[in-house]
């Protein structure tokens, strides 16, 4: 009998004696906690989990999910990881650098995923994720609307079902209706520190605004542009000896970086939405 | 005969020939360069230089800027220093994190600059002040206008002649006709990353955005708040488990340390304003 | 019946159902869990917990203990917050930038501890502790053997009792006898990213080898120099224009800030000591 | 008539008249400074200049070179950049981060270099560099000794006659030999903060002793094991949570992007060497 490895996220209002309970119940099934990771959002006293364990029995989910909901408050909401790797599909479309850094973890199994493939309104990455063997997809989007546009990449994301839809540099700006039909499961990289410099050219803002920081934002995407839940940050000290150029050059190895930060949290199930922020559990 | 150490900044177009014209100069009037720094803004053409220079016989200060003016563009702007410290008055309401650290670098000699008060419009810190033997000038603003108060203030600044004028955690917003009086001779400490933040209670705004790293901004005081020339920002990577207060508290260390190296760099003639940058030769 | 807030930390060996014992018998004498965080070391499967609690009904501080040890694992060792504020010492030698910094903290209420007094073998800062009305101990060391002056020191700390002994800028090194009688509540600031650059004079060696990142590490004192466990550590980038005097100056900033970060840690009861490794629950 | 960028670097002892000279024999030439960098060296008085300049007639470089030696102190030491590339080859063992991100930026005209091949005592990354059209040349150590293999690669060096040799996580320890036939020529990537934690498995020793924040050092490679001159360095905050394993990820993104800078900022003639330490001309 082997032995597998489960994540449970866990979101309710907080009340006296949760852990106690889930650590009861999860003893219950014979599960092995590995590690935990509790947060309780002072404001508003939400309480959020997430816990890591190993189990030789394998209940049916449902079974253990509809058991949990009985012993949680009523708003809970739950997610447990299933054994199959998370599909992905990352969107492109000139601009190698955080489509490249991807590619190469993913071949190397740094990132724990099963990728879909490439879609990009233009073909000039396509030799990349080929010579990754990655199914590229080209759309151009000359001559449409946003909306026809959008049309074509969603009935090809239809096709594949991802998780995940990764904007790695998809310099297109969304529809609602597109990021409401992928709900919370759009993953963006904005080319600031946010919410410094929304919208278009941030390094030109930057040099303009003659900020000594620059900083790359990864980002859930939301109706609202560049709005989203953050999940994670960093950024590199500049001085004005800095051309956009440079600003740019610097700003790129944040933004790969940072992309991939925020896309294995995504994979390994550690990060919770709460309004507009992020519970990230690393 | 003594040496004397001077510090010479200029701002002209740039043109063929400067940098040999300027060293030429100096070397004809006995100058010996201990430091020298060029920076050309690549947009506008404009060249800016700091010099440090020793030398033995003290020329007339008006002789060497009128000389020097006869060899560069007609634009050109220049500012020599003098011997004397730079005249600083500090102003402050409620908090002390600021107003202290700038104490008790000043007090064992980190900050070469003649003290001349600290002018608040609460008594909250007089102790502080006077624990250090400064000056502490209390200019209560209740049932005053803006401009009453601001009229009292500047009564103050008036007799004190600063050179510098520095908001350690000052919470009054300055008027136009305030900032236009001491043009380019204010400093402020902001409490976040500018330009993320503007306004009031930055570490609440960033406790609802969910950033991942926080900020505090040193910078000129023009007539836009919050929009003046940066001169040192620095960051902190903070998680979804701090709490606004938190925030604060380590939002205060990040101010503390950015103001002080901010005031620094300007007791030292270390930066110049370009526009809404500035150029910092370190 | 007013509500008291208690912190317990818990370490001992891991094994399946210890949260749930825990939490369990924390509700079973009414404790609310504000927040708990455990870690499960991985190599040697050591179980950590920080549990921070309020409760209305004050119990036995050791019935709480006795009976917490009968349901964990033999080697489990308690400790459990006093509701008195920790006492603390600072010794100090002539450097002001660390004691002030903790003085301005301790004085505006962001330090919660009894401060009982400076000791210093020199008089430098004297004047300093005294401003802010902080006993200060002069134990000149002239003429003595290093034996002689601890012997000294120790006998005012015995009658002070402290539970943490900081040395802000203490420049003697301390024997391993002095070390052992005051085990593990020894909390030393170090100017450097250690373990680069142990011994004297870290910025001249830091200069010499030409780093580009200076540090500063907030440290345990064991009888081992230099080799505690570390609390918290922090950087900066420099470049080769900084001069052995300015790597000084902006290690101070770090210095400073690291040890006050690291003194609210223990003040706060966030820090458990594994081998040579700190656990810190922020 | 086309213009030429050329980038001229000259150390020599500091002398007063220095910069007047060297920028009134550029002027004399035509040549039309775009940037100058300069930096004495303030123990012993070493000059450090880099101009960037841009000339119509190209002067023969002997003519330049020769003449400016005669103005300049006898110990000058000068390079004039020319108009080819700098010849790279890649010496990589296992991982591919370094590898990959170098062949990435390199295939997307970041990196100004002719990339001449991959060198590698392991197949593991040959299907890597052919997919980027790079070829791979695949020396195996089996059974050789240490000196055996290295004649086989720098037989394989001398026929490509790289300008530098990039050591991407190259895990074979260089003779003294070797290193003195390719002085100052081979850049370096350590896994750690260096001096922190020289030798092997630097990421098992960080986590043994505890430490809070890891980094990555790029060097020129010298025949005293990780104590080369220092290009780049940074680093990441980590806490005790950080496995070894999570210690390596974080630490690859550091490598990888820490290599790529210190390797551009050689293709770019920005970095002078003196004693053990970098004068890096950002």
């Amino acid at each position: 009998m082997s032995n597998h490895t489960r994540i449970l996220l866990i979101r309710c209002s907080d009340e006296p004696g949760l852990i106690h309970r889930i650590t009861g119940f999860l003893a219950k099934i014979g599960a092995n906690i590995i590690g935990n990771q509790e947060f309780v959002e002072p404001l508003q006293r939400v309480f959020f989990m997430r816990t890591e364990y190993s189990i030789q029995k394998e209940e049916e989910d449902k079974t253990i999910l509809s058991e949990l909901l009985q012993i949680l408050p009523k708003d809970a909401e739950l997610k447990l990881s299933t054994s199959r790797k998370a599909r992905v599909v990352l969107l492109a479309t000139k601009e190698p650098h955080c489509l490249g850094d991807i590619l190469l973890r993913w071949r190397y199994g740094e990132l724990p995923m099963d990728l879909l493939g490439v879609i990009s309104n233009h073909e000039t990455l396509g030799d990349l994720a080929r010579d990754f063997k990655v199914p590229f997809v080209f759309i151009p989007s000359d001559g449409m609307t946003r909306e026809e546009h959008e049309t074509k990449v969603q009935e090809r994301l239809q096709e594949m079902q991802p998780d995940w839809i990764v904007l790695a540099k998809y310099m297109r700006i969304l529809t609602p209706e597109f990021v409401r039909n992928w709900g919370n499961r759009i993953l963006n990289i904005h080319h600031s520190f946010l919410p410094a410099f929304v919208g278009a050219k941030p390094y030109e803002q930057a040099y303009k605004r003659g900020v000594k920081i620059i900083g790359a934002t990864a980002h859930i995407v939301t109706e609202n542009l560049d709005e989203g839940p953050i999940l994670v940050q960093d950024v590199c000290h500049v001085d004005h000896g800095y051309s956009p150029e440079r600003l740019v050059l610097y700003g790129r190895d944040l933004e790969k970086v940072v992309l991939a930060k925020a896309l294995r949290l995504l994979l390994e199930d550690r990060v919770m939405i709460f309004q507009n922020r992020t519970i990230v559990f690393e």
